[in-house]
């Protein structure tokens, strides 16, 4: 059952298990350094579909069938699936997921959907309203620019603190407690909003937002930075990157020697083209959904600590001459549960 | 703690309340039936803000600050708050709620989206994970009309099948048991799409997710239409609510002598000039938050079963061919809890 640790964290007591999960990406992130963890690469990013759109459905569509069959689970079972993306109405998710027939809680968290989804997964499998959760989430390159800044053919030059969306998906499959990686606690963001209005430096918009869900979750939790193996953020970036460690160092803790993040993780940024590094909701959905629960799967890694980023403006609002609102979901993962803790403590 | 009951029903054993409640409407919305029965009516629908957009999320943070002073609460006690809007990346509701500092889980749901938050604080309240949850969501005619269709200057013309989208906004903030009204258990939603296509006939597009959740609930408890007082749908209108019923009678469920919809309720649709009736999140919002509350808070009704419906397509899907896709969620909302039926029971 979630019990509240502090005022804003819950702690997850049976700690769910992530029981399969699986990512799916385009061409330019299959040539970056990750190439070798992710389960489908393609080399096509139209995905053999008539729209960006349409191929970014795709994408959420594959990714959760590669984490069914991967776990050897058929959609029937699923109780729920947590879903969101970042096009206009969350299209991606609705026609990717039409034909599933799994009951959907549509969420829209911009790049934070990834732990928003693993957030309340977690929470309904830990209090026994689901036996199992599907958390997916996507983002496509060319969908994204057309939407957020220009279309592609236009050809716009990009100042280098922009960022480059991911074209991919990430799915995890939460169910009760039985194997690592563990979702041990969630904390749940509040909207941070410090004035930023220049939208090509999302980093900078939700490094604050990330920023402050952390210092929340150490002072509920009473843990530092050097309790983790890795602190993860979403999709920060270069500027974000650096501007969340040093907001932090403001407040005492020092994040740096664990910190990464996803949108330097899945790119080569200095010989891939992509200025600060990539971003989107498939960005730290992918890295997430491969890397780093494959770590912890293998226990490389036993205590990770994933923040996925939202920057939570649309282009109206900007032109409106607001600032945009950043947010930050969450996740504390690990190889082991607190039933383990007992045990190795027991002995 | 939430049970199963069927597949896909949820039942909530605590029965937690809804502790307080608010609706905030637009001048052609005070002019309707259900006038005395909203918190606030504003007459001038810009709420003194420059942009409709702006207007709108202005209705979300007035129909939240309403509801948290009319039940003696503080924004700071509240757990979560669940929002969304039908506006690209949910606007309405990240500046509306932006300085409220409560933990966000960001929601789309398209029109279903007021059952959505229901559906997700009830069961968060029912688990233990929350204490208080904040359900809020909000439709604006002015904007939503430019996003979704053509912009006002333009005058276009409406045929008799198109819905009118309510200016409006509802908060519910649900708490642990102790008063009506209460949520007994809610059906989520799976995604159906029949094929339809005409962006003008929304009713048509949603009636058959209605029609499958309110089956799988009555299927799930084993009851009927006649254990309700009411059955109320989101925003079908008068298309969409002749064919949900009809879909029902085929599968020998007869709810038409407890069914309303809340487009059917808001406006007078004989003199409003709405054609067949209201719709937008805040449609439901605003007439579940008002009138249908308060009738259960005053046991003037008993036992009804609440399903907002969503059509989740985007004007970017329709023009690339796609049909629309409908959800419904469904909550059942009483006068009593299951503890107050043993105690009946008992004597």
């Amino acid at each position: 059952m979630p019990t509240r640790q502090g005022r804003y964290t819950l702690r997850l007591d049976s700690c769910p298990s992530i029981v399969s999960f699986a990512a799916v990406v385009g061409k330019k992130e299959g040539e970056g350094p990750l190439a070798q963890e992710f389960d489908i690469i393609c080399d096509d990013t139209t995905m053999g579909e008539k729209t960006w759109e349409k191929a970014e459905s795709r994408l959420q569509k594959d990714a959760v069938n590669r984490a069914l069959s991967k776990g050897g689970l058929s959609a029937s079972e699923m109780d729920f699936i947590l879903a969101g993306d970042l096009l206009n109405q969350c299209i991606s998710s609705t026609y990717g997921l039409r034909d599933l027939n799994i009951p959907l809680f549509g969420l829209y968290g911009a790049c934070s959907t990834m732990a928003e989804s693993l957030c309340l997964g977690s929470i309904m499998v830990d209090s026994g309203a689901a036996g199992h959760c599907v958390c997916v989430t996507s983002s496509h390159f060319c969908s994204a620019e057309r939407q957020f800044r220009y279309p592609l053919e236009y050809g716009s030059q990009r100042p280098p603190t922009a960022q480059w969306t991911v074209t991919g998906s990430g799915c995890a499959v939460v169910a009760p407690s039985c194997k690592a990686p563990y979702v041990r606690a969630v904390t749940v963001g509040k909207i941070q909003d410090m004035g930023i209005t220049d939208v090509n430096n999302m980093g900078a918009a939700m490094a604050p937002a990330a920023a402050d869900t952390l210092k929340t979750f150490f002072m509920d939790t009473g843990t530092t930075p050097d309790n983790y193996d890795l602190i993860l953020t979403g999709d920060l970036g270069q500027v974000g990157s650096q501007l969340v460690e040093e907001l932090l160092q403001r407040e005492s803790f020092d994040i740096s020697k664990r910190h990464s993040d996803c949108g330097l993780l899945i790119f080569d940024i200095k010989e891939q083209g992509v200025n600060a590094g990539g971003s989107g909701c498939g960005c730290s959905a992918s890295v997430l959904c491969s890397h780093i629960l494959n770590k912890i799967q293998h226990k490389e890694l036993n205590n990770v600590l994933f923040l996925a980023t939202g920057a939570l403006m649309s282009p109206t609002s900007l032109q409106q001459g607001e600032s945009i609102p950043g947010i930050a979901h969450l996740v504390h993962l690990s190889s082991t549960s607190y039933q383990d803790d007992c045990t190795i403590n027991g002995h």
